[in-house]
């Protein structure tokens, strides 16, 4: 498959537009034999193109390139204007104007598209939506592995239809923006738990799939290859390392307790994204119309103004559900680490103890009965013999 | 660990009280080498030694009891009474009253736990709040082993601290109620994926763990273990079983396309509880006060019309994140199916391909570079070959 070209770990670097994909962190998990990716999002055609230069320039290895889908322009300008209105008093705290939300219009994708044919890369990558059969022929044709984010089985189908070659199965755990095709309001609460969604996307489709949302652990890769996968996107995870252009304050508050939780919100972009929840969401979600990318363009010299003034509360803390337990290091020794982890659950699959009573280290099933098998990990007191089976069985 | 002295297969039946749970299907999993489980809620103590009695007459091997604990009476009278005020449509479109909210009191809790006291079961797990570590003792003492639903690290943390043996770890994507110990509206978008929470439980007890939460294929059995769980524990996948009490139409939705998606929602409880979504849902959901049990008896008398109407959008539909994947089948075949499918996602853990890279069968990390490994899953066209990486590099 694709992977197999290249893959040396299954270990893929999730494309974070906004500047914490740097060519640097790419090439560090690239040299490590994972797959780093370069965030085309938010980006000229040209800043896109120096980046592949860069990045072209620090490793010999495949990596991807990720671009957002042009969105229909659907959203209700009076909606967009009247959250306008509801800002002007962050306006006013960063004495900052708001975006004008229309500049931007499709983030020059028709121009990278072209940029990719005509230079091609490795790996491109889709987010928001599914490229057409077009799109996906013309990366073919000069040897480029196409990959489209899904949320869904249905987008999972509709990817497979369109010709991509791999699926980056993205679960509700994920930090940052929902890759759903289509940003649905009455669909916020649907959002699939990535171990329920993966068995019903490999049953749905015969691509390679990987798997993203929340992973932060090699035993979590492990998991996810179990259940269908045959590599780990990691996002937040990579957020922390030197290489990772990643505001400081926003590497600090991934493990700062004072961020509790996080959320999906549409306070900032106006798509889905999930994010450690401070003032900013708190007070503005709510209100936050579904319209992409005009919110992003509304807030972005916000999100400027307040990571400036080192106001972590006014910024988006992108995170996905993992943030607690990452480790700053370098982008490399995280590769190998999460391998590492990979390897050790691979051994050891089967949580702290019952891999004694099954797998092929193991009892063979069938062969031994119920309340015969030793019982394994440390627990307290009685409970930890067969007795109290007997006790309540007598 | 006292799982081990339980478990022949590491698959627990959750306890799904309302009428799924039956002895029959308890007997039939544990006959099956699988733990089975009898729903304590919403019954009297008398009702409960009945079945405790029923499912002794059944198997000989262990199984467990569930309880609810009781609920501090902090729901706001005057919002339980807008809510019914709210119902009045309904009440009049099934010509039924709506219930006594304050009915049930604290569901005979104490009576339960006095009666499991005087006559052991082997196991007792609780939900919806941490129990003392009195009540824990006087199980313990008796030769019970106890498991508490978490679905934080905190609430890991707090049951490990009151002398919990067993956790059940519920992730968001879980039918039926969360078990969270405190339903704090503030929090109904918190709610942490299966694969994300279980690591941070895992690193912060250590104590067995049972995962729940959208399991239905043995794929996911092998991935939660390789996660940190020592089983999993499966409620929608055992409804569609002629041993579950299930309603023909509640069994029916499961794999209905009608149905959509499931999502969280207080309409019928007052509590958190993921279902599929259907008119009740849609229409009361919004409106539904934080108020358990008193919502669950004010609308118990709608349902059971509903029910008796064969109207299922009226109806109660719990159902996790993998209902569309579950099988029809006698619950102990589905056992061993189950079992099989976790030995195969053992035997080949890592997705459709990537095990070629990486485990015991595969190379040795760091013997091989990136671009040489030879492609595995089919896959269209040129993308097959290792030739665009060359293609993109030169």
């Amino acid at each position: 498959m694709p992977l197999g070209s290249f893959l040396h770990h299954p270990v893929v670097q999730a494309p974070m537009a906004g500047g914490a994909s740097r060519p640097e962190l790419a090439a560090a998990v690239c040299e490590a034999g994972g797959l780093g990716f370069l965030a085309g999002g938010y980006k000229s055609a040209e800043a896109v193109q120096e980046e592949v230069r860069a990045l072209r320039a620090l490793t010999p290895h495949p990596f991807g390139v990720n671009l957002f889908l042009p969105q229909n322009p659907s959203a209700d300008p009076a909606a967009v204007a009247l959250y306008g209105e509801h800002l002007a008093g962050e306006a006013a705290w960063y004495s900052t104007p708001l975006g004008d939300p229309n500049r931007g219009g499709d983030d020059e994708f028709h121009a990278k598209l072209t940029l990719l044919v005509r230079d091609p890369v490795p790996m491109v990558s889709f987010t928001f939506g599914c490229p057409t059969r077009e799109m996906l022929d013309a990366l073919r044709e000069v040897g480029t592995v196409t990959a489209v984010t899904v949320t869904t089985p249905a987008e999972a189908v509709a990817a497979e239809a369109a010709g991509a070659d791999v699926l980056c199965v993205q679960g509700a755990e994920a930090g940052g923006h929902q890759g759903t095709h289509r940003d649905d309001p009455g669909q916020d609460r649907a959002a699939l738990g990535l171990l329920a969604l993966l068995p019903q996307v490999r049953e749905a489709v015969d691509l390679p799939l990987v798997a993203a949302g929340g992973i932060v652990r090699g035993c979590q890769i492990a998991a996810v290859m179990a259940a269908g996968a045959d590599a780990a996107q990691l996002g937040t995870a990579f957020l922390p390392c030197p290489e990772s252009g990643a505001h400081r304050l926003h590497k600090k508050a991934l493990t700062d307790p004072s961020f509790t939780h996080t959320e999906p919100t549409r306070a900032f972009s106006g798509r889905p994204a999930r994010g450690l929840v401070n003032r900013f969401m708190r007070e503005h979600g709510p209100y936050a119309p579904a319209a992409y990318p005009q919110v992003h363009h509304l807030t972005a010299g916000l999100r400027r103004a307040a990571a400036a003034a080192g106001d972590a509360q006014g910024m988006a803390l992108w995170a996905g559900q993992g943030h607690r337990l990452v480790r700053e290091m370098p982008a490399g020794d995280l590769v190998r680490l999460l391998v590492d982890e990979l390897h050790e659950a691979w051994t050891h699959p089967y949580g702290t103890g019952a891999r004694e009573q099954e797998g092929p280290s193991g009892t063979t099933p069938g062969t031994t009965t119920p309340g015969t098998t030793t019982p394994v990990t440390t627990t307290p007191g009685a409970a930890a013999t067969a007795a109290p089976t007997d006790g309540a069985l007598g």
